[in-house]
């Protein structure tokens, strides 16, 4: 499909599909699902995107996407501030926070450290992670960044941040190994072998 | 997923996720990634949708999307106006227009008369395609329908109107038939039926 019977058409199908996964046949399909509803619910699908470039903002503690300056977890008193869990984006503390497992509060990287792509530690939110636990009143960092040689990588950076800081807190990271209700042939080969060498003991 | 961390995020997903086959966690990844683009892209992104909504047209003639009153193909000297292709939408025509076979010009129904979703022959552009042929000037009408239940309707009722207006014009319709490159194995069995039934002379 190349030629658009309208230029206007066309800036929306090239719009949409600058989104990530989108391709110019399905741009074209939503473009046209959207010139079918009525004005004011274009306008609505519009205004969300602006209004969100525009209004949010960032925690000032945690860095998580907010309406407010702190974040509503931030803010919680319920919350247990002494543990700080790092993840890499806002995804993953929906995802933490959809388990109801955790009451600590977090800390969004927005990035893990990627010589490949560019990303180095300046680029992603360390620096006012070592600035929180450096202000004391913390107790453990639950390192859940992904289990890949980028998260590795910045597991390893924090972890020596953290010490050459002189600052004392209990580091951790999330349990990686056989994912609840898999079967061990289908389980690729490092988890697996890290699930034997880091064996818990059974508490039957 | 469920509890966002932002109400203005949550309504920008819930927009991105009201366009038909984006499902929630697709929405937000869509919509995390315009946070990430600079305010000017993401008001490009924005306005493409609410221009098109306002500004694009109808072309009188043929109803498919344009610039203009009459759209490029309905305003061109060298197509054939004396046959009119029928088709169910603007993705039809620029197929039909990508495959370079066609010089005659179209008309956009806009949909197919669908008894199951409540879709009558009132409700889609036949009226206009009888008063252009009752105009004069049309030798040819090419039915180009979808190959459904509702495409065969809204043939047979297009052929029905035609008669009943006591317009002399040829009435054909788009060969159906084993697709080019496809196995007959493969093939469905009515397709096949019907490939075998209406074959044509082999001119070797």
């Amino acid at each position: 499909m190349s030629d658009y019977p309208s230029v206007i058409l066309e800036q929306a199908v090239n719009q949409m599909a600058s989104l990530p996964g989108v391709g110019r046949r399905t741009a074209l399909r939503l473009v046209l699902h959207l010139l079918r509803q009525p004005e004011a619910d274009v306008e609505a699908f519009s205004n969300a995107f602006t209004r969100l470039k525009k209004e949010v903002v960032y925690c000032r503690e945690c860095h998580n996407i907010s309406d407010t300056e702190i974040c509503p977890i931030c803010g919680s008193v319920r919350r247990d501030h002494a543990t700080i869990c790092v993840v890499e984006n806002v995804q993953d503390v929906m995802s933490i926070e959809n388990t109801g497992q955790y009451n600590g509060v977090y800390h969004v990287l927005g990035g893990v450290i990627s010589p490949m792509e560019g990303v180095g530690p300046k680029d992603i939110e360390i620096d006012s992670l070592i600035e929180r636990v450096a202000k004391g009143n913390v107790d453990e960092i639950i390192l859940a960044l992904p289990t890949t040689m980028e998260g590795d990588t910045t597991n390893f950076y924090l972890y020596r941040r953290l010490q050459n800081a002189g600052l004392e807190v209990k580091i951790s990271q999330i349990a990686r190994g056989v994912a609840v209700g898999n079967q061990l042939e289908y389980t690729d080969e490092i988890t697996l072998g890290r699930s034997i060498v880091n064996r818990i003991e059974f508490k039957g």
